[in-house]
């Protein structure tokens, strides 16, 4: 296994789960939220402000324009005039990268696969969910009214799907923007797990 | 293998030929423009038409509402008065829900996945490809210049995904429409074959 794989998920299809159960089956290292310390300590922005602002879209791309910002000052390093949303994205970006120099692993969310979208070496994976089964996973992990579930899944979704297009020039959740896409609901999660090492053996057999 | 398995894709991904292998593998019947020959049968509407209007959607939906035109007559007939591309639609539905009670089989394209999507035992395959493996296989097929390829390629998506946007209430190519999304340029034909039966294994084991 040579690959870095990267997965997108809607909220409550389970993508978390799948991915630790993948990464551990292939013996390989697994990001999610492990990626915001890791960001926090290489930029030296606080761990508080990655969480806050973690997959959270916020609108300051008009600021930065009218301020005149770029990205990366001309020595390499991130602009510091850059409002905050943006230095914390380039820095996950960083660390997304790093991660990917150092061998296989699996990284969950975080426009990954677009970060790493030239490295041969990546496979994208995105799972998805039916609503009734989305809705059980929720109600059994947060602590939330049952006739709410529904609204925090479709919001959490829109966040992260806001999120990813603000950053990337793909639309988030488009089957042509994927190697494999899974329903969760119907194959369970060990299914979704045994299907994508399938997907792995295969393409790493082309 | 109980299942009725629908085929959407993107043009130049391979689906017929995936599906096509599929329904062989499987011993089931497959059906992609052999609908359109058997629903001008049922419907007496001649197959040219069927053939015209394939997946070609022509905006006649404000004439329709203009004309207070319903669908089906109150003896379930299809709607004499209803503008001709309507009528070949609602035929081929007649024609797929047909075919899918009849047992198994593969269905390639023309909203297949809509139109059985409250039929318990069907699964949802969708098949997209990275443009430089379309481009050759549309190369190999039509006879079409170099340079013309790819336009060719995204308006006859753009045109499958207005039809199928028309008469659905979901949106062509989204992910979460789908049971399984398989990139074929990264598995071949035969890995997109074996995935999908994998796919049916685990989903019916469930």
């Amino acid at each position: 296994m040579k690959s870095i794989i990267t997965i997108s998920r809607e909220f409550g299809s389970g993508g978390r789960e799948i991915g630790k159960k993948l990464a551990d089956s292939l013996g390989i290292d697994f990001y999610d939220k492990e990626l915001l310390e890791i960001a926090s300590k290489e930029s030296g922005i606080t761990q508080e402000l990655f969480v806050k602002h973690d997959e959270n879209y916020t609108n300051s791309f008009l600021y930065s324009l009218v301020m005149g910002n770029y990205p990366v000052t001309p020595d390499g390093r991130i602009n510091p005039e850059l409002p905050l949303n943006q230095k914390i994205f380039l820095a996950q970006f960083d660390t997304i990268r790093s991660l990917a120099e150092k061998g296989p692993c699996v990284i969950v969310g975080r426009c990954a696969d677009y970060v790493l979208k030239n490295n041969d070496n990546v496979i994208n994976f995105f799972i998805t969910g039916s609503m009734p089964q989305k809705r059980r996973r929720i109600l059994e992990r947060y602590d939330i009214e049952k006739n709410k579930v529904e609204d925090f899944i479709r919001k959490t979704d829109k966040r992260r799907a806001s999120y990813y297009n603000y950053y990337t020039d793909m639309k988030w959740g488009e089957a042509k923007n994927y190697d494999l896409c899974i329903n969760s609901s119907k194959t369970g999660v060990d299914g979704a797990v045994e299907l994508m090492e399938a997907y792995i053996r295969i393409k790493e057999s082309q």
